[in-house]
């Protein structure tokens, strides 16, 4: 498939190179799944976008002119995947942001994104993840250490990563945000000081919530996690991935995997 | 000015919007002097460019070509600064490293670069540096911690913003690297974990042995900064600039500036 992307709103497949997107990786962006041509979530989506570049101070491109133009894209033949770029704009050398910058937005459509797998295998990552507070939970553009967390391993046989930060608490995936299922209550890690917090991580909260169950946001240990009675991988274009082994450790199927997948979708 | 920009080569002012500079910061750059059309310290800067690339598994460009294409940049107009973008080149979507990746290579150049200040107010940044050793000392693309520092003032009598790291080191500025001169005595931050080691740092350390003198590379508190008899930030565009003036604390001159400028100067 050929790639269909539109920067700022032009069929285009370029950036200038003077973008503080390339310069600096100075934006954000989000992976939108499309579904029979439309994308799903695009209410959260966009929130999440605004939420973004408002923590970076990039002004957020306009929601009417956005969605016309992600609709657009998700339409094309062939799409399973919109993904949408927002920087700071063109600027000149130099780290100070400049008082004219005009922010840059790019619609990109992907095939791919259909997702059967429901179970996996996942494996520790080497790579502790730094903290930086103002830069936890944003989607942005500085994705060095996913992208070194990503290549610790090469087996198919292996879906995803698990991250500790610096301090030795789990984080999330190398794509995905985690939960952990403890007897009858969920658990989420806290991303005060690092990774991403997801679209799809917080319709989970937010519809535990609506069916009587708070999801406790709490520092994970590896041994915390370990004693889980079940793990669970979620990000918008997989859904949720019942976690069944990482090296050693197995969990049998507890059941809650299909009612993250129920929440997950709930419309509301 | 125009600016002129060669990508892969080529005449171009535009790089693919699917390059994982832009998609991930997944890249390193280079900042160099022009003088009178031609580049300095071509030999360290393309030393630690290959470092650099080799830190994070990118090919690096070839010295000869890359060295070709930036004469012929530095060559032109007005050209008082090259800048150099290496990056992984074009993927799809997904932070797993493409087999087949060919890494592009961009050369830009900029006016300015001329630099005539010596003496330099500076503050302390209120941004904390994160502590990633897999990254710490690469000039990589992954800065919005550079952005965020330097969009925390702008007084243009301030120079530079000073940085910490998370546990209270001084690391360097937005922009330069840091000397502290003790009682005769040079030492700047161990890089360990965070910040930059340019190019003009190394080349001052280098210098320092070759006039026995040893600098030290040691954690230096924010009280050990404030005692020092002289302190001093230095990069390929600006030099070594000497510190008068942080918030309440004033510096005489010690005479370490020139003495670490003729240092930064000499060829070996």
């Amino acid at each position: 498939m050929k790639e269909m992307v539109l920067v700022n709103g032009a069929r285009s497949s370029s950036v200038e190179v003077l973008d503080r997107g390339l310069q600096y990786g100075d934006g954000v962006f989000r992976t939108l799944k499309v579904v029979a041509g439309e994308v799903r979530w695009w209410e959260d989506q966009y929130r999440k976008l605004a939420e973004d570049c408002a923590a970076l101070a990039i002004p957020c491109p306009d929601k009417q002119a956005l969605g016309g133009e992600v609709r657009k894209i998700a339409a094309g033949p062939g799409v399973g995947v919109v993904k949408i770029i927002v920087t700071r704009g063109a600027g000149q050398r130099g780290y100070a942001i400049p008082a004219a910058a005009a922010a840059s937005r790019i619609v990109m459509g992907f095939s791919g994104g259909g997702n059967e797998t429901r179970e996996v295998r996942v494996r520790w990552c080497d790579l502790r993840l730094s903290v930086q507070p103002r830069l936890a939970g944003i989607k942005h553009l500085n994705r060095l250490e996913n992208v070194l967390a990503r290549s610790e391993w090469s087996d198919p046989e292996i879906a995803e990563g698990l991250l500790l930060d610096e301090a030795g608490h789990v984080i999330c995936g190398t794509m995905s945000n985690l939960f952990l299922h403890e007897q009858g209550r969920l658990v989420t890690p806290d991303l005060c000081g690092s990774g991403v917090a997801g679209v799809a991580r917080g319709r989970i909260i937010r519809a535990a919530g609506r069916h009587a169950r708070q999801v406790r946001v709490e520092q994970c240990s590896r041994e915390r996690l370990l004693a889980a009675d079940g793990l669970f991988l979620c990000n918008s274009l997989i859904g949720v991935w019942r976690v069944a082994e990482l090296e050693n450790r197995h969990w049998p199927d507890d059941g809650w995997a299909e009612k993250l997948r129920s929440w997950l979708d709930e419309d509301h």
